[in-house]
């Protein structure tokens, strides 16, 4: 099977200056694969000219005449940018022309032009972004990390079901424990929704473990954890912002005097261990559950490390038929989980 | 002035294994300062006779009969535990012998019983949760951290201008900026309930920055940080099970083998400033803002030098008048903050 993965390659803070030379790196890496770069002609035969790569046979381009920009507001973005990079990308999704879409560029236009365009699965109100944490003892897949700010319980349930069907798609395992994003490990604990989300996922057939808390993130307590993008979004960019600043701190500490600057030559490896084991750019690539269609986002600040990883999590969900499981999963749902009367 | 400190020498996971000593620790470091544990009779006897402090004469000992089990569901503990350790270390600020009072206990019941003894402010419908968190440039105050699931936008604006007056008092900063907790900086961000508060706090005299997002945290964006109890706890456990983590990665590639042994030893006076500068135990206290009185939370897990910390942010509270600064901020704004209908 033939992957071709459509890149939307202006989106990001940087452009087809990463998005290019991360696509003709993960070509290199990933035999048979195929990639569509689209964008505006200029950029991109200048970013292809100064890129030499012996996958290039493998990359093709597809032009188009606009791009949305990081902070327009979506619905604007959905409405007029019909030749945009972003909506070019998923469109090709849709024809079947690549059997997934990556993109670096604006997260609410990108979730609202792949759900108008690729529209959701049945029985899915509204799509969610997961994606996979570091833990003290592998990874999480957390999820909804922004894409709904309000969610109903049954919502939250269906995260929980496509966070599970993902993980076992992905990772191979059988019946993923589930967790409950909450303030207390108590029945007791939390508002309204999160209660009743909890009486849901006890009767459903999930493997629920029950509620977990912030902490349990990075101890890997269960092997998905669900919450409300509202919630999922601020936990995750808590932890991007603490991860710069220990960095920072690490920093400082092994360069404030010339003693320690020779310590920390002795450190290096031990230091550069470290740094790789929690590097963001190898988590990166966040997944929009619930389409009909593989759709990953890259951080926008990703380099060409960074957006290759989102590239290699997008090819592997295709070639796992992560789609296929999570449809499976929702389907097999013994009572059809209820689309609310008023999700936002 | 001589301040005295109520301790619930009970709660906790350690009890007074920890609040004795972390009590003779504070007198000793704090001239003057005066404490009363509250507690088991014979526990506290046993703590005390092994601990020797030339402070040992400004402590006394308060006996009650009770205590709170970390666990026990604080409607219960209001209702039933009229003289455990707790309330009674609660109800010596009522009555004026204590102008403070720290607890390690269960957080829910401690709230439950500081508001039923000691009463809100006027003004104030519910108190919150207020704590210090390092920053790349100072330190960022954060509320609520977990006392209201559900707020109001009127209660978040209610926590912006305790939480300023906080700052003002115990930091002598002048009109602290204040960032509103929310999932991207643009205004169409976020839920119903932050839109609405950031238009209350624009109308508001404090010194509103506008929505800040989950690394700002950690940035110091703002002195301030405002958010519902839900999410700013989930944000804190997060970021305390992500420095667990990252504590372990760093041990664990400084211990895999003989020569990275030798860089640690070499590394040791680097890493040691490190892991301070970001120790939690230095952070650990955190007050419940909005009572009529100094009530301090301390980590249930807090070892003697966290406890002791938690001691010296109460004292701190007293001696700069961080209730009558608060008071008087809360009548100062213009229009009185509405009491909604139903908060919780």
């Amino acid at each position: 099977m033939t992957v071709t993965v459509a890149v939307d390659a202006m989106g990001g803070d940087h452009g087809p200056q990463v998005t290019v030379p991360a696509t003709l790196a993960f070509l290199e890496a990933t035999p048979g694969a195929r990639a569509i770069l689209v964008g505006l002609p200029d950029p991109l035969a200048q970013a292809l000219a100064r890129a030499r790569s012996k996958a290039s046979d493998r990359v093709s381009v597809h032009a188009c005449t606009e791009v949305v920009a990081m902070n327009e507001p979506p619905a604007d973005a959905l409405r007029r940018k019909k030749d945009s990079s972003l909506r070019v990308a998923i469109n090709l999704v849709k024809e079947g022309q690549a059997q997934a879409c990556v993109s670096a560029g604006n997260t609410g236009a990108l979730m609202a032009i792949a759900r108008f365009v690729l529209k959701t699965l049945p029985g899915i109100d509204r799509p969610a972004i997961a994606s996979q944490l570091p833990t003290r003892t592998g990874v999480t897949t957390a999820l909804d990390l922004g894409a709904n700010v309000n969610c109903t319980p049954e919502q939250l349930v269906q995260f929980a079901v496509m966070g599970s069907a993902l993980v076992t798609a992905v990772d191979g395992i059988e019946r993923p424990t589930v967790g409950l994003l909450n303030i207390g490990e108590e029945d007791i604990k939390g508002n309204d929704v999160v209660k009743q989300a909890a009486e849901l996922l006890k009767a459903s057939p999930l493997n629920f473990f029950g509620n977990v808390e912030g902490d349990d993130l990075y101890k890997g307590t269960t092997d998905v954890v669900v919450c409300d993008g509202f919630v999922g979004n601020v936990a995750l960019k808590a932890s991007e912002g603490l991860v710069v600043m220990l960095y920072d701190f690490l920093r400082a500490e092994f360069t404030r005097n010339p003693l320690r600057r020779v310590a920390a030559a002795a450190a290096w490896p031990a230091l550069l261990a470290f740094k790789k084991r929690v590097d963001p750019r190898r988590y990166n690539g966040a997944t929009l559950v619930g389409l009909k269609g593989v759709v990953v986002k890259s951080h926008g600040g990703a380099d060409a490390l960074g957006f290759q990883h989102a590239l290699v999590k997008a090819h592997a969900e295709v070639v796992n038929g992560v789609l296929d499981k999570i449809a499976h999963e929702v389907a097999a749902m013994p009572a059809p989980v209820p689309a609310p009367a008023a999700a936002e």
